[in-house]
């Protein structure tokens, strides 16, 4: 027995990517091995990435992936355990962990717990594997679990049964808003009960709607946490097992972020990954000066650099000359280029021809919408003619209740805000305000009544409840599940309920044709609340 | 042992509904039992309907479905057997049937084999049964079974096994081109090869993406089809079992219908259920004078009626005379109101509000999408103003490899040809010119070179392949999952290849912004086929 060196690879793959992936798996091997790892550890399906969807049904996949151990099978003197799609001679996938010394095979776990559930398809993909898988190195015995397994108390009893000193966990397992402290907590107490070491490594990075917060971790049997990795932090960390002292220590113990920052931060992470990695020289977006999108421009110049970033104000007869100046005033507080274009005349052309087909017909959304769509298209212009990806500026709670125009605001590659209601959309921009010497968003756009500015003298509030009366419906009936009469009898106004309710239904359609953006919450629209949009469904009934 | 009457209901629920589903469902029972039908099956997952998608998930579910079953229990005389979300006291939920007469459940079967690949995700709601249900009447004995479990022939064997006279089978089995035929023609070797017969009802109409056509059928132990229901139809067919013969006879024989009139009046159907139940008073669409748009309308017309459907042209400095020629023959042709709108003067305005951002750059994609953006922005400006839900016109062969525009030509609430390959649109078309006195696609349509008219002198062949080589590849890439180096290997041009291939890879992001048509193929864009947006998968490799 002598004390080893584990090293967790808090791995950012690029997703379909597993020659790229595999090259910086052998980069980081290689480093571990410099810094006298005995073990590395990746996270699940490290070689294809987190979520692949249907590239796992790709036919060259098997091709790709024994390349890829190929390449593995060149790392001499250290063990490495990763995650890869098992595809069987028998026509079977599992979603696999391979434990690999120096070009041979150790073992292949197969994950025996398949989440189907929330954002999960894995029963679209994989069989579930029904054995355990042990090893041993420097007379320490190790189990290797995958995600969802270390939630199965069943599962992790079996394998503690099996004599093991230490559970090697390989995870890419989405954030969500306090799951990084969560995850800690709960297995404190597995470790505790089942008298076992647990060693928890987590992809990181943004894929799309997903964001994986890293924020891995060791816990010794008693209890003790051992190694706490930074969230949102591609990095190698190490942990050394102190034989005479029979437990895990490192020097990395990273504080867990407030929850502010853990969402910021999270949120920063998902649009840097999305642009660098859709190849986009950077970002453009629509200042209205408002707080939604006075927080998505803060969000982009800590993700790319104010250099990356471009802001267009859009103004129109109902934009109040404060939002023009509110907008000019965070572009600058922030040093990104900034550009007025005047809409009037793209409306007035609008109006015009449609003037044939609406006579006089009485104004409503309709012209609103006109406003919004030629903003939307403006951007979209802007963007087609420099290559800048358009950043949407909606929040949750508009996407909600469809506070929100299809082609006009809602325009855009990647929505940053799109899980985060506005009540938070506040939090967030007084957190990032903290953070700096100056304010980045002027403390007005903070505090004044929110407008959509579509039409004279227009607040959000004349057509919606407080947005604290809003978010805490929305939260009882999207993330909740609750029933109309539930939140009802909460105490809230019966109308108030059954209006936003009926909001929420009936606008499905325009989610469907939402743009993607990163998920905070434990309900976020999109794969993880997949409803009809023909629906019978009466919240009433 | 006496001659008995079975009722097939080809039933088209209102997805989450249960309240009218059910009473439609007593509707049909009473109707049956004057026919004196001794027995009425209804479609899988009948009082919900088929896909409910996350309403399975919903907390009042339990409740409502008690609240159908007790509304059901007042049908007397009558056997009924129909398909309901069961949720048990343990917490599990089965896809199950129930066997209920004179308010009594003689017995509840659960789904054995729960589909969750495709367009399937049954294992995202439901558990698995693991027991046969085998019920008699008339001294004749009955199995049931769901969907997915006819098409596992252990499970058919096993029930087989169990002296089983007939087999019902309650489906919620989504079409796509040659089904109807296959189903038959596959169970017509199982009930020969089992000795059994087989009842096979099937739900019928438009849900979302998904077209249910019905086609029901009968088939006896000898194989040949006793009863065979019309596609697309909600009516309840009979048929009756003739004891000495030990058969089943029925007068109703609908011969199949051909391939292109088995898409066109899927496309009909599922185009009225989705205006009509969504609660539109009409439709509208823009109008090129190409044959997407032309087939389009014609369609619009066939579901909905030419008082429902309103017509656009919005011609431009591109748009050939004979466009505008070709769009008001065929709105003529079809008696539909048409309207035109020049966007000349739209267009110049966001020449004129860029050009302090594009100064003399030259002119590319970003001209060409404004148009189709102004244009699209006019539909829905008409679309919010007189509440017409908007038609989008749009191909499959477009949408694989992104040659539409976001917020342009892809706006809209339902695109009709969204699974429908180019090369299958011109068969349509000759199809619907075929079943009329008169053809109302006016011949050049159908003729002339496919061309955008985005800029001067543009031809789709221009940007692209032919039709019939794009198609091909296309096909071989989505349907048939093949990859690059194989379709090249079937004799392709490898730059075309190479070229189609990245294209289709690089558009995700704007199928994901697109809207929900209906499904045809065996892998139609959507729910079907899901790729991540962020995907560093070389086709190449």
């Amino acid at each position: 027995m002598k004390n080893f060196k584990i090293a967790l690879a808090q791995f950012s793959p690029h997703v379909g990517n597993l020659e790229s992936n595999t090259q910086k798996m052998v980069e980081q091997a290689s480093k571990a091995k410099q810094e006298h790892a005995d073990l590395i550890i990746f996270p699940e399906l490290s070689l294809i990435g987190y979520s692949a969807e249907d590239l796992l049904l790709r036919p060259s996949l098997k091709k790709r992936t024994k390349q890829a151990f190929e390449k593995l099978s060149h790392v001499k003197d250290i063990i490495m355990v990763f995650g890869f799609a098992h595809q069987t001679e028998d026509g079977q996938t599992f979603n696999s962990a391979a434990v690999m010394k120096d070009g041979q095979v150790l073992g292949v776990y197969n994950k025996q717990n398949l989440p189907n559930y929330g954002v999960f398809d894995e029963k679209r993909y994989f069989n579930a594997g029904n054995q355990h898988l042990i090893f041993e190195y420097a007379g320490h015995k190790f189990g290797v679990l995958i995600c969802e397994d270390v939630w199965n108390l069943n599962t992790v009893q079996q394998l503690a049964k099996l004599n093991v000193d230490s559970i090697l966990v390989l995870n890419s397992s989405p954030y969500e808003v306090g799951k990084p402290q969560h995850r800690v907590k709960t297995l404190q107490e597995v470790a505790k009960q089942l008298n076992i070491n647990i060693v928890y490594n987590n992809q990181v990075g943004g894929q799309d709607d997903l964001i994986f917060d890293g924020s891995g971790f060791v816990i010794n049997k008693n209890g003790d946490v051992a190694l706490q990795a930074e969230s949102y932090k591609e990095k190698v960390y190490y942990t050394t097992y102190q034989t005479e002292k029979a437990c895990f220590e490192s020097s990395e113990q990273h504080a867990p972020l407030e929850t502010m920052a853990e969402i910021y931060q999270g949120l920063v992470v998902a649009t840097r990954d999305y642009v660098q990695r859709s190849g986009f020289p950077g970002v453009i977006l629509g200042l209205s000066g408002g707080i939604d999108s006075a927080l998505t421009l803060a969000i982009a110049v800590d993700a790319l650099g104010a250099d990356k970033v471009q802001a267009v104000m859009m103004p129109y007869t109902y934009t109040a000359k404060i939002s023009v100046e509110d907008a000019a005033t965070q572009a600058k507080n922030l040093g990104v280029a900034f550009g007025i274009a005047e809409i009037n005349q793209i409306v007035n052309s609008y109006q015009q021809t449609l003037f044939p087909f609406f006579g006089n017909a009485k104004a409503d959304a309709t012209e609103e919408n006109l406003q919004a769509r030629a903003r939307g298209t403006l951007l979209m212009g802007l963007s087609n003619k420099f290559g800048n990806l358009v950043l949407s500026t909606g929040n949750k709670s508009e996407l909600a209740v469809g506070y929100c125009t299809l082609y006009g605001d809602m325009v855009g590659g990647f929505a940053v805000l799109k899980d985060v209601y506005k009540t938070i959309v506040f939090e967030l921009a007084k957190y990032r305000n903290s953070i700096s010497e100056k304010p980045v968003i002027p403390e007005r756009v903070i505090t004044r009544p929110p407008s959509a500015e579509l039409r004279a003298d227009q607040k959000d509030q004349d057509s919606l409840p407080s947005y604290d009366v809003l978010d805490s419906i929305l939260y009882a009936y999207i993330e909740e599940d609750q029933s109309q009469t539930d939140i009802i009898a909460r105490g809230f106004d019966k109308a108030v309920v059954e209006k936003v309710i009926k909001l929420v239904d009936n606008n499905e359609y325009k989610r469907r044709q939402g743009v993607i953006g990163p998920r905070i919450s434990s309900k976020a629209f999109g794969r993880e609340r997949r409803y009809p949009i023909m629906n019978g469904w009466k919240a009433g009934i």
